[in-house]
């Protein structure tokens, strides 16, 4: 918006104009009303904008909880529901303590933030508290993959110290890396692009799907398979998951709440690319609303003819998997690819996912919501995908202000974005093995990390949580023999 | 927006203003610096509108898969849940590279669209990613109403064969007639406007509700009931389904989403009807949330005391497909009748459905979801309620630059509307008949339709999907002795 | 905005200028236009963020229905998600017909509204549908915290009437005095402030929570505890909730919808405080967003630590109340204080709530939701902790038009707030107390209010409601010997 020059005007208008300075000045003042009024609305439309896509991250957090639960048996239930609520509950407070200071207080030395702890000086002009919430909702993510990997197994204590350090500490910091204005590796680091190019992990395929896959690495691997996952002889054994239901409610939360995910991480909605034209930072969104939508739409497709050539029937969870994985991979390059570079993107997705999960079987690796292979090898698979297919009009409209940026190698845009792209996964290997591999391992050493067998056998909820998850057996009895019994809990409060 | 003439003003300005032109360019300059401005707010607040509308939407397919869950036995929850997801997954593909192209793929001969395969050639103008998103969760909206009227005897691969078809083909021509500004009967086809009035099915009663019922009506017909659910004395036998809980999720998430159907189906909110007014696009939208807020809750009170009179007692999953009769009547009016109209509309739509079920009954028609009476019949209901209580004021508003349109019989509006919306019912009558009819028909023959009795009675989870939805049954045992016993699922993998 | 006068600026372009009156009529007319188009973009915008507002407020119901069901006993699943139905439906008729308009029909004598009965008069320039079904959204909410109180032991009928009365009358002469321009208490009641300061009840700590738990608390009170609640030595017997999973879906359902009913609460978005600034009525939004959510991951943290020490276990079900207590708290000073402050509500909430609960058990009190401890008992405290820590500079923001008004006792704002706080509880209490304590008393004496001994020993849903919620049963038989067994449901249709 060009600024009024008042005295152009008066010099304009000239000295035969009886009050020249006084026009000048009337009408320029109108305009800069005009001006400030849109800087008005812009801040409530972006807000309206981000907001809105905030509580829809956060619904995934819903998804994620009765995905968990669906996955895992009924007697652990609880136990993983517990680790849901929490991961929002405390990742809120380390959020709002540390976490956010970590990863966005500028300026930094690139490596970790050092400002706005607690929200101090929050308002500004850089972020508004609907910032702040959309990166808590983030936040909370990468912790729920990981309860993912070690589910039905690990104790709750455990549970409470690395959920906290993973989103009061590791998160925060590689968020740091790739997204802040002064990140080592980010491409809005304008003045210091890595490799001249950046990372463009526009949503987070990196920064929150493979750490948080990594982290459940490190965690089922040092802890081991349940109890059971695999026999005697070595032969893998489905421990299935109590409820399709709660498996399909949870992937089709997750789906709903990505749209938040992905395009909500434009953060703002009103940016035109050339002003008055009907292409814009709007269409950008709707666009990166697509791509997600097809790679996740074609992952699920590969999965179900794929699971039913390997395994004869047609599979539902599977395809929840598949499906799940296709958004995982596209979550880096979602804003920077057309709508066909999504549906190879699903594709490959659903190859990678059903590879790893061969793999992890043949190295008896158990991970109850497949969450290292989903979001891990699925993630990390999408942070290749950009540096292959990002393309160069859009990495410049929705990276601006560095012009004729490297852009993806399959596209004619050289090597420097996919070299960039690699290193990215290296750095990310590197510091969650180097934070969350010996925090595990302490833990494991100092017996805190896994329950002994007779719990696992009997159930976490049991024997941890205060009972079971699901009484239906009353209305059984009922049903059994048509006749109306005693339908009292009897058990009594631990009070 | 008036253009701001500089020429004009520089003949105001004079002979004597010591440099006219360059003021007034001046002036002109800055205006349309803000006219651009203003197209620029308008896309982003409009496509911000848009796509949460799209994202409400897609949660009625979370909904669609919770509510046929709940209504079918255990046995086949995760059949039916795979279709629903499918839905999702097979039908974005195929929109994207069809189904969207069919319907709206201006110029066309209005039978038929024929451009925009592929998202080719958008963004546009015309249209944005948002649009196609929008309509790509209208679409598979259809496919998932026909699956609940075949549930728990279908094959597999005839629901992808049906489902393919309806989703890439037979939907999206209909949308075309109705919706698209070159469809025949479009009541947006201003220069062509059939029986001078066009069909004003605003957010698809017939499109889309009749559609989906009246495919699923052959499909059924075609199967037959399912085993037993009538007795070998001709008496109709209650297959219940195993979840309300699922059902009760399932209509409150359709609710939800019909929030983003029916006032979503605007399109754009920002356009004043008097610029400056408080009444605007954005008062329609509101008075169609309304209007769908009050047909649905009449219906749903008129099946809860209707039911009760008839069976004698208070029945959730009743007022639940009632409540879902009301929102499927009043889609097609809800932008152009009065709140008060919506309870007529809702109180009929109840009568409407009890009818339809009664009549299934005596046919011994079987529908597990209810689908063919609650969406075919009361979808047609409300084609007819809009021809008879669509109100002039709004119908000239929400579909403006033609003034003196019919509207509604019993509004004054003459009989026009209504005979146009009398032809609409027939003619989507006649080309799903034409089409799905022999599809389902062929599919029979070619023995493709229908499971064996034996799978049919076993469940097509354990016979077609790899196992049951539910393991409650470890626990069960923990509970009924209160010792642990084996825990582990013995079940090996399929690989 | 200020208006362009032609008058000033033609005087001022003076009389050698060809056309001055022209060109400043020119002028003047693009500037007019500026400002209409103005006025309907910020229609278009806040219309936006208030109906997907009451969108998120309307999911809440859902969140209630999955709390309500996951909490009572299988046997009564049916019976409750019932009511939560009826609580939408029936509310939204009874508050279109006559409950917006006691509560909001201005200009009124301060204690009911009496004008805009079924909507007559809306749209106007004060009031949009929008609006209206905003405030449908919340006055639904109260009736279905009064069902959980009284849950499992109450006869339909008798919740049939209680849930009219206090959608279509109590609730809304409540919210008239709080909330209303004119109500007697209204911190809007510009020209006659209650105590100077009126009460400030955001989102309804007291308006919303205290009414549904009082109410509840009579109810609950006047049936007595559940059969079996307190055995024969007065000691309690907890009745377990059926499933985990419902509650914790419920909790984060309800969560989420709290992002409606909160920073919803502004009803507009685009108020600048000062145009220009990034600092405006949109931050306050997000401030809003962001204590709702630090008040209630605090409260759930205290929560989980509180009932370890003082049950042995780590409780997700208590993890959940104490999130929600957390939540009503914070309603009622959302807007006002700052995030720490809504750290010490949280936390405060949190104790609040096992403290009522130990009451509640001590006097022999059922209440299967908590419903009175948690709506009523940490609603206010949340009125009283507005009353101590709401800030000056947000209060002036919020409620602006009236400088120097009192706010928090504890940031130095006086006492006048705090004393304002403290008669609406009494007054609410009061009013509660007279209306719906008799309306059940009366129930009671015409013994329409509890169910029989033998109803409530069966369940309600088998008695009442046609059913079980549950029919697993089936397949579990499979499961139990592997083999197929008779699988079709033989209960006959009551038709």
């Amino acid at each position: 918006m060009p600024t009024c020059s008042a005295d152009s005007l008066a010099a304009m208008f000239g000295a035969n104009t009886t009050n020249a300075a006084g026009a000048a000045n009337f009408i320029c003042d109108q305009f800069n009303t005009v001006t400030t009024k849109f800087i008005d609305t812009t801040y409530a439309i972006d807000t309206t904008y981000l907001l809105f896509s905030a509580y829809l991250v956060f619904s995934m957090q819903l998804g994620f909880a009765m995905l968990c639960a669906g996955s895992v048996r009924a007697k652990n239930t609880m136990n993983i529901m517990l680790t849901n609520v929490l991961d929002a509950a405390a990742g809120g407070l380390f959020y709002y303590l540390f976490g956010f200071a970590f990863a966005f207080g500028t300026p930094s030395n690139g490596f970790i933030g050092k400002h706005n702890f607690a929200l101090k000086d929050i308002p500004s002009s850089v972020f508004d508290y609907s910032y702040f919430l959309y990166q808590w909702a983030f936040a909370i993510a990468a912790a729920g993959i990981t309860s993912g990997s070690i589910a039905e197994r690990t104790q709750f204590v455990a549970y409470l110290i690395y959920s906290a350090f993973l989103t009061g500490f590791v998160y925060p910091v590689v968020s740091h890396w790739f997204w802040s204005v002064d990140g080592w590796a980010s491409a809005s680091n304008l003045n210091n692009l890595f490799l001249g190019s950046g990372v463009i992990d526009f949503a987070g395929s990196g920064v929150v799907h493979m750490v948080g896959g990594i982290a459940g690495l490190y965690g089922a691997l040092i802890e081991g398979p349940r109890i059971g996952r695999f026999d005697h002889t070595g032969r893998s054994v489905a421990l299935r998951g109590h409820s399709a239901s709660l498996v399909v409610l949870g992937t089709f939360l997750l789906w709903f709440g990505w749209y938040g995910f992905n395009p909500g991480s434009f953060t703002k909605i009103l940016s035109p690319y050339e002003s008055g034209n009907f292409y814009g930072q709007w269409s950008a969104v709707g666009r990166t609303a697509v791509t997600t939508t097809l790679a996740g739409c074609t992952a699920a497709l590969t999965t179900l003819f794929g699971k039913r050539i390997i395994s004869g029937h047609w599979n539902v969870t599977d395809v929840c998997n598949g499906l799940l994985g296709g958004f995982a991979a596209i979550t880096a390059g979602c804003s920077v690819v057309d709508p066909w570079a999504a549906v190879v993107c699903g594709f490959v997705a659903a190859c990678v996912l059903t590879g790893c999960n061969k793999l992890a079987e043949k190295f008896k690796y158990d991970d109850p919501l497949e969450a290292a292979q989903l979001h891990g090898g699925c993630g990390a698979w999408g942070v290749i995908f950009t540096g292959l297919f990002a393309k160069e009009k859009y990495v410049n409209e929705v990276y601006p202000g560095k012009p004729g940026r490297p852009y993806g190698l399959l596209m004619g845009g050289g090597v420097k974005l996919l070299a960039a792209h690699v290193v990215q996964i290296m750095v990310i290997f590197g510091f969650v093995s180097a934070t969350m591999g010996p925090l595990f391992f302490i833990l494991h050493k100092l017996k805190l990390l896994r329950i002994s067998p007779e719990d696992e056998t009997a159930g976490m909820d049991m024997t941890r949580h205060g009972g079971f998850a699901y009484v239906y057996h009353d209305e059984d009895s009922h049903k059994n023999n048509g006749l109306p019994t005693r339908t009292i809990e009897t058990s009594t409060t631990p009070t």
